[in-house]
């Protein structure tokens, strides 16, 4: 008898998502313990038995709950009898910075980089679904920001990979359910205070109820759609910089050559570069910018935050420190 | 004392949209009765005085519910008491081809179009407004499929202006209740069997508590962006499909050199012109064609809707009518 459905498609998911990896590689397994990244881990150990591949399992200990160090060291346990050659609980201090989903998600990634690095890595696998990734599709579309903050997380980036993205969360827990595995339930996926635990409680329902069932699906190929063109878009983007680059500006007859899409971000790119924070520079900001381009009138500069400002002489457009001279 | 602030801004829209025209365009304004187009309509007429712009007003009858030959005469002397040099309605019939939202709107755009025509029409307009924009953004999002759907509706296209695109339907309800003009409220706006009701009563007022006020005002920024993101990428796709026309097929070595996003509009463009529907061709009949170029392993062709389909022969892609020979 083979495995349930869930499970082999949970182990598909990752044969296809290590595929173009040589025998013996070094994979690291993120787990929190709940029914994603446990399914992830189990299928991972599965088929790294044939290619000969070395799987070590980390949790990360956020040290944001009571009792999270024991759980911690629990899960530990549960990796190893799951068959990692290693498994690991990193603790790690979380911030404040862009809020608490945000300062978690940063001392996360940072672990699991550090820990990457130190077993050496070739990958290092991550448990978001199709479920998740709606989620962030809907929390980008709150944010109204164009086309990259809606493409969602990447199948692949750097030594990142999603293999469960085309599997729904139901895909594993059924997988796990299979397989006899107990997830942990993190309070926190419980908690209305996190914009993305209320996206999935109360939103998500809604759209399913209302639009039809599908929704997640759609969502999630939106993502996958518009990553492709936020890719080609930013790929004409950095060639139309490099036309217009002109010393220490840009010029404005090429600029105004690239359609508008292109145009915009070649503008955001130059006022990061000059040095305008990205957690504070906004479309507003960039079309204040671009109507020195294309309305221009001879008007003043544009203040940008940083503070930098914009301002268009001699046929160029500049991006100085500080604001317009008042 | 000037007019209300929410008619100023109405006011103010339709001046901008307008700015282009010559003295003494000719106008034609699509009213249905509601607080949109009335305040469009009352606006419209204001702002053409000075230029002497010529209004007219239409109203279509859709014959969907008992009285509407009635109310579109009422209606009718309703604009011209507004101002309207002309008033017109126009009885339609509503086929059934698409589902009875797109049936209306089918039968609704014919008949702006001819009576655009009879009188000469410089512009159209119509009274979209921001909340508009934002159910159409959902709608689109729910189909998943890619960003032109979540594009919305343009501000300008082809002969037809949308002034009111920035500003709210709680902005026209405003400055009808200041001009004393009492709107007509669609019972089809409340029909729950129509899914732009469901997004406008269920949807968005979910989104607005879980996510924050100001959601359908990141929707609408979102359908701007992607509009000039599809744009771009269009022209790029009518470029690559020229580069890689050869006698009846394409060549497979220009279109595997094109971006993912490029090159899957250009086969989406290619299976259109074979004859496939439109209404038919999904992104998954467009990923298909896509792996005979990406993921090529001397397979057979790819059935599409029509029924057409596209195989890989001497180098070339070729889109041909019938399904694949069995």
């Amino acid at each position: 008898m083979g495995p349930s459905p869930a499970v082999a498609a949970v182990r598909l998911a990752v044969r296809r998502s290590l595929a173009d990896l040589d025998p013996g590689a070094r994979l690291l397994v993120a787990c929190s313990g709940g029914a994603d990244s446990l399914a992830l881990l189990a299928a991972t150990v599965f088929e790294s038995r044939r290619p000969g591949h070395r799987v070590t399992a980390l949790t990360v200990d956020h040290g944001l709950q009571d009792g999270s160090a024991e759980r911690a060291r629990d899960l530990v346990e549960r990796m190893r009898s799951l068959g990692a050659a290693e498994a690991r609980a990193v603790r790690v201090e979380v911030g404040t910075a862009g809020g608490p989903e945000a300062a978690a998600r940063a001392a996360r990634y940072a672990a699991l980089g550090r820990v990457a690095e130190d077993v050496g890595a070739d990958a290092v696998l991550l448990g978001h679904t199709r479920d998740d990734q709606a989620e962030t599709v809907l929390l980008g579309l709150a944010r109204g920001s164009g086309a990259r903050s809606l493409a969602g997380m990447a199948p692949v980036s750097g030594p990142y990979r999603r293999p469960l993205l085309g599997l729904s969360r139901a895909d594993t827990v059924a997988a796990c359910r299979a397989e006899g595995l107990a997830p942990w339930e993190d309070p926190h996926n419980d908690d209305p205070a996190f914009a993305r635990v209320r996206v999935r409680r109360e939103v998500l329902p809604v759209l399913e109820r209302e639009l039809g069932p599908g929704v997640a699906e759609a969502l999630a190929r939106t993502a996958r759609l518009l990553r492709d063109d936020a890719d080609a878009l930013d790929a004409l983007a950095e060639e139309a910089r490099a036309a217009a680059a002109d010393g220490d500006g840009l010029r404005v007859d090429v600029l105004l050559a690239a359609p508008a899409a292109v145009r915009r971000r070649v503008l955001r790119r130059a006022a990061l570069a000059a040095g305008c924070p990205a957690t504070e520079l906004f479309a507003v900001h960039v079309e204040a910018v671009d109507a020195l381009l294309t309305d221009w009138r001879g008007q003043a500069g544009v203040d940008l935050p940083g503070p930098r400002h914009a301002r268009r002489a001699g046929g160029r457009l500049l991006f100085c420190p500080g604001p317009v001279a008042g």
